[in-house]
C-alpha cells in the first residue's frame, strides 16, 4: 500500500477537477484572447473560474489575477509593489516560504531594506515586534497565513489592524500581503476578515492542478507587472491564459469552498488521532508549532535521537512519503529555516519530520503510516553508535512530552 | 462545420498529449523536488520530457529551463541578460511579439537602451541595419526566428555570424536570442545551426498544453533569475514543476520532431492552396510578406476595401475562426505594428487578415473557409457606402495581383 501524506507540497488532483479540465485541450482549446467564437468561449471559463477563486476568498472577481503559481503570486506581489513605490522599506519574517525570503534578499541587492521578524517559540510573530518595526518608508509586510512546516497559523487580523492605523495616520502606501498558500483550503480565508490587500494561492495544493495560482489584489492597489507583453489579466500579468489550468483551479476552489468544513473536520480529527497515536506510542517526541493556531492538516515532529532524512528515507522504503521541511527547500543541506527561528536545538531541527494530511487522506494511511513509524524510529535509534545512543538519552529528557 | 483556422493563436492538444498528461494528475502526482518516490517519478518524467524539448532544437537537456509559456521565456531572456549585464545596449525590431517589445520598452524606463530595427517592405530585416546598429555597449540582440502575425522567417543565421564576429573580437558579453515560438514544430530549429545564445518556444503552438513553454540557455550564458523562491530548473526559475504541463510539452515536442517533415509538407501544400485559390477567385488581394521567407502555415491577406475586423467577425457568425495579427494584441484597437513597420499603407493594415493552419488542419476546412471568405468579401464591399466604394475603385488599383 502506498501512503501520501506530503500534501503540503502538493495534493492529487481531484477526479472533478480533471473531468472539468479535459474539454479545455481539445473542445474548448481557443486563445481567450480571441475575437472569434473559440476565443469567447475559453474566455467565458475562465471568467467563470475567476468568479469561483474569488469566491472562495471573498475577493471581488476583478481583484484575482491568475498567474503560474505561488511562487509567482509572491513574487509578483512583492516585486510590484516594491517597484511601484521605489522599494522603500519591507517587513516579512524569519519562517516565510523561500518565494517570499528569496524575493525579498534579492530586492535588497537593488536597494530595498528589508525588516525580517523573529518568531516565538511557538512558531508565531509577536505583534507587537511588527508595530515596533514599520518606520514612515515601509511600503509592504509580507507575513504569511500558515506555515508550510509547522502549519502554524499568524495573527494577520491583528497585523491588519495596525496597518489600518498607519494608513488612518497618513501611511497611505503601506499595503499588506499574505502567502495563503497552505491556509486556502485548509481553514477558511476571508480577504475582508484578514484584512489585507494581496493575498497569495496555488492550485495543487488545493487538489488542483500545477502551475497555476492566483493572486488577489484589493481594488485600488497599484502595483508594477512583472511579466510584459500582452494586456492580459487587466495589464497586470502578461501571456496567454492557461485556460485548462485556471479551469482546474475555479473547480478545485469551489470544490473547497463546497466542502471546506466536512474536510476540515475530517483533516483535524485524523491529524489529532495520529499525533496522540505517535506520543503513545513512540517516546521522546515532540510536536513543533503551536497546538492550537494550526492548520487542521499538518504535524510537524521532532524524533529525538533520529535522523529526520534518514527516517524519511526509511519510510519511503516502505511506500511511505513524508518530508522533512519544505520541498523546495530540498536539494539544500541546511537545516530548516523555521524550526531554527522557533528556537528549536541543532538536533531537534535534524530529527524533525513533516506528516501532511488532504481531503483525500484515509485512516488506514494514518494507520500504516503510524506502524511504521514506530518500527522505523526504533530500528533506527537501535542502529546508532554508542555514544550517539548514550547523547540520544540527555537529549530525549530535553524533549518536553507534548509541547 | 466549425472550421479553425487561428493555430498561429493556439493549436487543440493532441490526444497523444493529453494521453501522456493524464496520469501527471491522479497517479505520478508528486512535487518533482521532493526526496521520496512519488518525488522521484515525477522527477523522472519531467527530464524524460526535457530530453524531448532538447532533442526539438538540438540541445542539451541541461539547456533547457521550462517556464510558464513563452512570454515568461522572453521575459527571462530579455530581463536575466540586461540584468546580468547592468543593462546595456539593446538590440530588437519593430516587428516582434509584444512579449519582446513591451519588455524591451520596460527597460528603457529603468536605464537601458534599445534600438528598434525597421523590417523592408517583405518584412525581413537587413543584416547590414543590425550590424550598424551594435556597439560597444550592446549586451543583448532578440530578433524572432518567424513572425507571429505574417510567418515571415528572419535570417538567424547571418545575425549570428556577425555576433560571433564581434565576440571574436573582444566583446564577450554580447547575446543572441531569438523568440521561436511561431517556428518551433513549422520548420526545423537547431539552435547550434542558427546560433542562438536564448531561444524561446511555447507548448500550446505545437499541440501541448497552454501555460507551459521553455527557454533554452546556452551553456555557460549567465543570467539573472527573474522568479526567486526554492532552487528549480537549476537555481534559473523558481516554482513548483508543472509536471503535467511539462510532460505535454515534451510529448508534443517528439511529435513534432517525429512528424515535423510529414507536417511542413501537408501545411504548405494547404496553405499554398488556399492561397492560389483567393487569388483567382477575390479580386484586390495581396499577400503580406515575402512568399518564399515563411514558416508553412501562415497565410497574412489584405482585402482591399475591406475592413478585416469586420471580415471576421462575419466569418465568426459561420464558424470559422480566424484572425487579425495577434491575439495577445487584441483588445487594443492599434493597427497591426508589424504590417505598419512593412510600409503597409493603412488601408491595407486595415483590410488585413491571418488564416494560419495547424497538423490538425483538413483540406475541407480549408474549402469551407474560401467558399465563406469568397462570399462574404463581396457581400461587405457591396455594403460600403458609395463614396467608400469609388475610393476602393482607387485602392484595388493600388494592390499588386500576388503580393
Amino acid at each position: 500500500m502506498r501512503v501520501y501524506l506530503d500534501n503540503s507540497a502538493t495534493t492529487a488532483v481531484l477526479p472533478e477537477v480533471i473531468e472539468a479540465m479535459l474539454p479545455c485541450f481539445s473542445e474548448v482549446y481557443g486563445n481567450a484572447q480571441s475575437v472569434h467564437g473559440f476565443g469567447q468561449r475559453a474566455k467565458a471559463i475562465v471568467e467563470r473560474a475567476r468568479r469561483e477563486v474569488a469566491a472562495l476568498i471573498n475577493a471581488a472577481p476583478g481583484e484575482i489575477v491568475f498567474v503560474g503559481g505561488g511562487t509567482e503570486a509572491d513574487n509578483l506581489a512583492i516585486r510590484g509593489i516594491a517597484a511601484a513605490h521605489d522599494d522603500g522599506h519591507l517587513i516579512t519574517t524569519k519562517i516565510e516560504h523561500p518565494a517570499v525570503l528569496a524575493t525579498c534578499q534579492a530586492l535588497e541587492q537593488t536597494g530595498a531594506s528589508v525588516t525580517y521578524l523573529p518568531v516565538q517559540a511557538n512558531g508565531i510573530v509577536r505583534v507587537d515586534d511588527l508595530r515596533a518595526a514599520i518606520t514612515d518608508d515601509t511600503t509592504l509586510i509580507s507575513v504569511m497565513h500558515a506555515n508550510n512546516e509547522t502549519g502554524v497559523i499568524q495573527p494577520l487580523e491583528a497585523i491588519a489592524a495596525i496597518v489600518r492605523e498607519r494608513r488612518e495616520r497618513g501611511q497611505k502606501h503601506l499595503y499588506l500581503h499574505t502567502d495563503a498558500v497552505q491556509s486556502v483550503g485548509k481553514i477558511p480565508v476571508d480577504v475582508k476578515r484578514l484584512g489585507v490587500d494581496l493575498l497569495s494561492l496555488s492550485g495543487h495544493k488545493i487538489h488542483g492542478p500545477k502551475g497555476v495560482g492566483a493572486l488577489f489584489i484589493k481594488k485600488g492597489v497599484r502595483l508594477a507587472k512583472q511579466m510584459t507583453g500582452g494586456h492580459h489579466e487587466r495589464d497586470r500579468r502578461a501571456g496567454t491564459e492557461n485556460v485548462a489550468g485556471i479551469v482546474g483551479l475555479g473547480r478545485a476552489a469551489e470544490l473547497a469552498r463546497l466542502h471546506l468544513d466536512e474536510r476540515r473536520e475530517r483533516m483535524r480529527e485524523l491529524r489529532d488521532d495520529f499525533e496522540q497515536a505517535v506520543m503513545a506510542r513512540i517516546a521522546g517526541v515532540q510536536v513543533n508549532g503551536d497546538a492550537q493556531q494550526r492548520v487542521p492538516n499538518i504535524s510537524n515532529l521532532s524524533f529525538a535521537g533520529v535522523d529526520g532524512e534518514s527516517l524519511l528515507i526509511a519510510l519511503d522504503l516502505q511506500g511511505i512519503a513524508v518530508s522533512t521541511g519544505s520541498a523546495c527547500a530540498s536539494g539544500s543541506l541546511e537545516p530548516s529555516h523555521v524550526l531554527t527561528a522557533m528556537g528549536l536545538a541543532r538536533e531537534q531541527v535534524r530529527g524533525s519530520l513533516r506528516v501532511s494530511l488532504s481531503a483525500l487522506t484515509s485512516r488506514q494511511e494514518i494507520e500504516t503510516a503510524l506502524a511504521a513509524l514506530e518500527e522505523t524510529v526504533a530500528r533506527l535509534r537501535e542502529m546508532r553508535p554508542d555514544d550517539e545512543a548514550a547523547s540520544m538519552e540527555s537529549s530525549l529528557s530535553r524533549f518536553s512530552p507534548s509541547q
